[in-house]
């Protein structure tokens, strides 16, 4: 018995990857995975995380179907960066559902089975999170850490200049969590580093089945790792944050943040005090300023051998 | 048996009018009262909304407890409106407790229940509606009716400029029932109208108890009443949607609807395109257009005699 | 000698309507017509500026080129509305060229000449305007009246549903002009009535040139008459300017008055204070509130029997 | 005779500086220098500049007083990094008043007089420049080189968390000018790294007139060099762009840019393009997106070493 993970995902490539690892590691009890429109439509989402986990004989872990659309505006998708279905790579048809409950009835309902024991990693839009903490204040203060993928402090965007795809897909939701929810944010400040080397793609790619399927998961487009990574290798975003559940390869800084909701070219945006200028008076600096508390945990470093060996380790299981 | 009715509320004066008239109304059956964030805190508006409850002796009907904030944004209260702790008049302290079940939940649950039967009331800000219709996306269709009091179509605000109390307060809440909720919207087009007169405050003012501390809900402000209506009277706001709901006392007109939730000076303001502007490609007006489908119904004409006539008879019936 | 006016225009049918009435009228003096971006380039509204001066013999009037943009966002234009170079009928080329100022200089220029004796009239989006102020702040209290056309106040919009032509394509510019220069707004909510009868396009229809050209001014787009006014007959929003300078036909109300500058869906919407609710402080009614000061003028009631005698007078001028 | 030279200022403590080294730089000829509002009020910034002029016997550089306040929005001021009068320092009364011409009109005639031989060097809110392109479309091209002091591409903000002080003040403006003007955007990216060692601040304090007034400028409030730089040492940010005229100190890359001018928590911010995602269709990437193209030159690299011997240089020229 490990540490109680809740997942919820829009998967996606590598969210597939994250389930992979977050499946096989020796520490974590995979407790349920939510889903939610993102990468792809919401049936889209679930029905390739049925798939995943049909795919490494783990239909026991039970799947919630969550929002079909962000809380405020209309969804958009990245079918073009995951693939027509939101995802690559030959799956198996699924034979079992989703269980009777809607994602957020089911992450209460978990809190309730686990509380302190239990971790909540959103590597997806933070639609689910969102209503399960509007449905739920306390929620935040009765679990032991939520962690989510998503967001850029001190970089630039994915999705647009400035914005990275889960916070720019519903930024409602990715404001309220970040009011109220404390989280763990790791975004593309240190995803962006955590690429994976062509020579483990090229070994999963040659192994045997479930690999082989895994192995197409890598495969991101040419043209987006060239643009993003400068070199044809893809950043395993949502990866992260199962490395850091699994084996501590972030290093946080808490800050003040908000998140962008305007229609503006900001939109999604990371507002992330640095300097702590901000104050509750006013957005001005001023010399005796009222400093507003921190928000959340910002992921500033990742330790990328330990993110290599960890995806090694646990995506090699499967062979 | 009547009409299956939920009301959703932020107890309130006009919210405690508008309990008192669905209570006493022959054909209204109400299966439960909700309570949400809005003229004052979660807390004020539920105790409220028990002893009013109480005061008629209707214990026996479920109150959930729902939103304690808006969806995105910090809430604002109206204490100075509805005294300080968000209803005037002296109330008897509850000997009950609200359900073991979030607002939203009991929603659902209702749904579940009554389906097609149940018609949904919400006189407060939006936040638990849109909250459930998040939760559940078929709920506009499971139910008979879905009625709001908030917004202005056609004529100005009266928190800001341009935009009505409700909306003003969650104005991402009342965006996304515009957009999946279909909504009977009963605005400050027809509420501003729906005043009583002296006469009628006057005769139960001097009638005996529960009257008297009726007649208090009715007791608005001086300066405000002066300020809105040019007059000392009272508009009923929150009761238009009661007294359509027992008589059919308004006429409505079908829109497209948005709801403004940028930062700006707009913020929770109705757009309601009344020309047939709007165009599925862009905001400007052009030749052949594509014009939007509308979102709702709008009120634009109350029978204010059968109004007063719905609440005297309701009222009256506690005499 | 009648009263000094300015006129600026971005001729369009209805600004070439105000020109020959103002032109026409005994007691204005026309001293000179400024041209902006609006309904068509600002090169198509300055040649039919010069041309419209040609085609009335009136070439001795000054025309100064003015902005090419609005101040901080694109251009659209509405060709579609007043025909592919921006307006409609044969006119003559021109046979002069602008002066050789900017329509800022330019009107900066006038003021210095004409001071208190100066009306400006501006009925195109009011770049123009703004940049004068910008320059010379002490512009609005040197001159005797600023008219605008454009906004609407009380009713809905013509470009989208909460937004005037001339305020939505340059909102930042009307900002501008209602914070700094106390402009009399003739808006929707006059000029919209502001329509002339069908006898009377008949009936100049059928007289001698100019008057057949000036005719075909009148005559907008079937769909857009029938949509904005529930019948064929066009409302001359320009023209209620032209015809209030001459004959005072309207009364006016003052507000406090902003313009909605965000990316959202009511850019360029007036915020109209009727209630006096807005506060110095903050947005939200309060008791002891501190109403804002009055920023402008808001045209309210037309006399339209009035509006017609004059378009008649001045127009049959030509006859 | 150098290159023609117009600085464009706020005066304040670093525009003093700039002012200086550009007055001793051998290959530079400051043709004049305009005011605007930002570091204080437009009287202050103005009469700030005539002091500096008087203190290095320079009045024979012409003055022209410019925009009192921003283009859409109030003004904020920044006097409390700047002194009470906006600048520090004890400055002799000035002996000269400003240009009969406002410096929109100023900057128009030495465009006429220099054209291509012209270098503007605005240090300030863009008001002016915004200004004067709006009146002059053609300034850009007619022009050298356009630089500006302000933004921030890759880094924080120091008036909010995304915004630097000169953009926050006039986003509008600064808006303008990025979509017109082409400029050399010198930001917070290198001026954030422009710092002076106290050993050359203790040096000039030491030195005689009118250096002792020179070195008050140096002393910017401790919390504030701590907070932004983490050490008592001053950034001279408008001291960069004179560097970068006389001796070419930075590397630019050039990006396609946009300025934040919501009203949300980014306004003021700079939309940096880095990766090129931005697609003239819509704001998400896209696999045959249509690169936007270009808008301006960012400063990204900065020799510090001579960005202090050309301080050292020019300052050193008044012992
Ligand atoms: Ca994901
Ligand atoms: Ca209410
Ligand atoms: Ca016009
Ligand atoms: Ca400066």
């Amino acid at each position: 018995m490990g540490r109680k993970v809740l997942l919820d995902v829009d998967t996606g490539n590598d969210d597939a990857i994250l389930l992979a690892m977050m499946l096989a590691a020796e520490d974590v009890d995979v407790v349920g995975v939510t889903t939610v429109s993102g990468n792809s439509t919401l049936n889209n989402t679930t029905q390739n995380t049925l798939s995943v986990l049909e795919l490494f004989d783990r239909t026991d872990v039970p799947v919630a179907k969550g929002a079909e659309r962000p809380l405020v505006r209309e969804p958009c998708g990245a079918e073009w960066v995951h693939g027509e279905n939101g995802i690559r790579g030959d799956l198996p048809a699924s034979t079992t559902s989703p269980v009777d409950q809607t994602a957020m009835e089911f992450i209460c309902d978990q809190v309730n089975s686990h509380g302190k024991h239990l971790t909540i990693a959103a590597v997806g839009p933070l639609t689910n999170i969102a209503l399960a903490i509007a449905n739920r204040p306390t929620l935040p203060d009765e679990i032991d850490e939520l962690y989510l993928m998503g967001g850029s402090a001190h970089t630039h965007g994915n999705t647009t200049p400035v914005a990275e795809f889960n916070f720019w897909e519903d930024p409602e939701a990715a404001s309220r969590v970040m009011q109220d929810g404390f989280p763990r944010m790791v975004g593309l400040d240190v995803t962006n580093q955590a690429t994976v080397l062509p020579e483990f793609v090229d070994k999963i790619e040659d192994a045997s089945p479930p690999l082989t399927t895994v192995s197409q998961w890598f495969d991101y487009p040419d043209e987006l790792m060239k643009m993003e990574y400068g070199a044809k290798v893809p950043a395993i975003h949502d990866g992260v944050v199962g490395a850091d559940i699994i084996g501590n390869i972030l290093d946080y800084e808490s800050y003040y943040l908000e998140v962008d909701t305007t229609d503006g070219p900001s939109r999604g945006a990371v507002i992330c005090d640095v300097l702590g200028i901000m104050d509750t008076e006013m957005n001005v600096i001023s010399e005796d300023r009222n400093r507003l508390s921190p928000t959340g945990n910002v992921a500033e470093n990742i330790d990328i051998d330990r993110f290599r060996e960890i995806i090694s380790e646990t995506i090699l299981y499967y062979n």
